[in-house]
């Protein structure tokens, strides 16, 4: 599509429209020059315009909406849903979002603002307040007949909430089990009372983990009085979750997640996401090399030692990152919890010594053939210490990040490598000096 | 409830299930001795026990399925889904999967059968058989009073395809159109024909992604003829992302994936998982020794330059990390695309350009003022020549293996940082050498 569109040609630019699916078409616009994204979305019916700018990222959402002007912006801002709305104007340039919400029917603009009002990350956030309830002394013919008046403005009505008079939330019902029952059945007597639900104020992560975990199509949302005030989709989880999965990701290669996609961060954006963690750890580096000054005498006696300096810490960088990544992630799927610390760590303590004392038996002969046995011992009792000290630290860290209410994830491998570098280096001089008696 | 268990208060036990969630049941049987889970599911009511057993992970129920003996399991394992019970004949002893098969009925053994007979990991072996379909000829009447007929058995019937005579998948209609739709309108005139579905053999990881990007509840599968065989449901594809991403993320920390949940492997499992990536990491690590060793003469005549050695190598590692991860993670969720190879080094080449040259400043001062200046200059250019080096290499390898048909993960941070030691290494000495004049 890219040279159609540098090309111009309308004709062509048409039928490759017509004939391409709405998730293409999206991609493609993605990779576009923001200025030319305008050209072949123009040319979209109404409806498929509609869908193509939905499956869009929010910041490329915005940069259309500021490459078409006035023409049809409106219209397309007042036919998204609410909650993906609240999440475009939470991208938004201030004066542009306040510009498009006055152009908002007053209906839209009061629910947009109803989202907007919760905190960031919170599940008000990301909801969709046009729910449809049952209620529980319905039947199932006035529900599916209010269902037939009331359904297509809701964003789903796969699952619906069931609340008594004042809406407080007293079940759940699929609407598959209302299309299958008697019309004459009472809804209360159909729903399901084990109801999942979470609050308004609930973190985003938790709600998607929720919808997972209980194989759900929507949750419903209550507030502080349990009352029903909207509903969070399955197609809203997956897409939290696989946030949240990019910002951990992030932050276990040691940088800051990056607000967009990556295309559309520029160079500069890549480097500030980076140079934080990379001026930390050069600082904690220095660690190391005050170790080294330290033994600088021991190592201008024996400059052999020095020979084994990358293969101790890097030994030590590469185990610690392996027990980190395992315990993050068994902590982010919640097959660890906060209390776990002590188990966790008296097993990584056995599997470090384990891997150490493999390491240490490979590591001995090659090494006393090349510089020696005297060495070769240095070394191999290095490598179990680092090993059994690297998983431990590497799995402690993240579960003290947990339990002190931060991200596990910022326990990232690049920063348990630097903090063990030292500490390694540490174990190998005194080890040396203790063997070599000097 | 481990202490109830213990205790063997089945009274007490009882009144706790009574009052606990399926997924608190299922998450606290997890963490219970596999020979001690028998205890509490045998107070579970018929329907409840379905419900927890289903949220278990494959591994836990077939430890329960062992645990229970043989009352009951026959009809547990008659009731689950095909899908689910495809997957957990696959991690059972083929014994006793033999045994299980032989005692199911001869429909439902058929379903298993036909799953297990497409290759691991396809869509084949997720999808459920139990496919609903409307045929485009009907009317919405026909196709409501027979979803009342079969509905009760099939997995999903909230995304519906529409098929033509020969089971040729020709459109798709959600059971909301269908219930907000005229009873007299044809299913061909409401129903979507821009519809996604995918292939049987199809990689169940590129199932899943469409199901997100896509916001599908549901995705029809079809044969190589194009013949409806099954459908994946949303709530599979968020299952499939989730071992996808753990299988990612252990990579990324260079370690093997594990099998089962993490409390359930042993030591010596966890040890496995790991030792394999840490020996081809310290036999890639003797390249080090080597690089050390040719410059040995040059290490000895100026100690002070092993200060340092530990930091530049640390950075190189760090540097090369980010970018590895940033876009390993741009890869995975589809921002990359294979051909962008020019495109993304490139990028990436300037970003460690930029982190390098601002690094390369902060150390200078510092570094003169504690041994010198020559080693400062030593010191600074090579932090400038690693970083933009172990950027380019970072992203480069995840790009490289993805074309080579690799998972990019492999390119492992610690794989890199291994790969770029030695090299880094190089880079300090050359400089060293040139500006020393030795």
């Amino acid at each position: 599509m890219p040279d159609l569109v540098a090309a111009r040609d309308v004709e062509a630019l048409n039928e490759w429209l017509n004939q391409a699916g709405t998730l293409e078409i999206a991609e493609e616009l993605a990779r576009l020059d923001p200025a030319e994204r305008a050209i072949p979305f123009r040319l979209l019916a109404k409806d498929r315009a509609l869908e193509v700018f939905e499956a869009l990222d929010p910041l490329h959402q915005q940069e259309l909406l500021e490459g078409l002007r006035e023409a049809g912006v409106g219209q397309l801002f007042e036919d998204m849903d609410p909650d993906d709305r609240a999440r475009l104007v939470d991208e938004m340039p201030a004066k542009v979002a306040k510009r498009l919400l006055a152009g908002l029917s007053p209906h839209e603009r009061a629910l947009t603002a109803t989202l907007l009002g919760y905190p960031e990350n919170s599940a008000g956030r990301v909801m969709s307040p046009e729910v449809v309830n049952l209620r529980a002394n319905q039947t199932v013919g006035d529900a599916l007949a209010r269902l037939r008046r009331i359904g297509t403005s809701a964003e789903t009505i796969y699952a619906l909430p069931v609340t008594d008079e004042s809406r407080r939330l007293v079940g759940a019902l699929g609407l598959r089990d209302l299309v299958l029952a008697d019309p004459d059945q009472r809804i209360g007597d159909l729903m399901d009372e084990e109801v999942y639900s979470a609050h308004v104020d609930q973190d985003q992560e938790e709600v998607a983990r929720l919808i997972q975990e209980a194989d759900l199509l929507a949750l419903p949302i209550v507030d502080a009085e349990g009352r029903l005030v909207g509903i969070v989709t399955v197609d809203d989880a997956m897409q939290i979750l696989e946030e949240e999965q990019t910002e951990d990701v992030a932050r276990a290669g040691g940088a800051e997640p990056l607000a967009h996609p990556y295309l559309s961060v520029s160079v500069l954006g890549l480097a500030r996401s980076r140079v934080v963690w990379l001026l930390v750890l050069i600082v904690a580096a220095t660690l190391t090399v005050n170790v080294l000054n330290i033994f600088e005498a021991t190592l201008a006696n024996v400059v052999a030692l020095a020979l084994f300096i990358p293969l101790v810490i890097g030994t030590g960088g590469n185990a610690g990152s392996q027990s980190a990544t395992t315990v993050t992630r068994a902590l982010a799927v919640g097959e660890l919890r906060n209390t776990d610390v002590v188990l966790v760590v008296l097993r990584e303590a056995r599997v470090g010594l384990l891997l150490g004392a493999m390491l240490a038996a490979v590591a001995l002969i090659p090494v006393s053939l090349f510089v020696g046995q005297q060495i070769a011992t240095i070394v191999s009792l290095t490598l179990l210490a680092v090993c059994t000290l690297a998983t431990l630290v590497g799995s402690l860290l993240p579960l003290l990040a947990r339990r002190l209410g931060f991200d596990p994830a910022v326990m990232s491998a690049p920063f348990i490598s630097t903090l063990v570098d030292a500490t390694g280096l540490v174990v190998y001089f005194l080890i040396a000096k203790a063997i070599l008696g000097i």
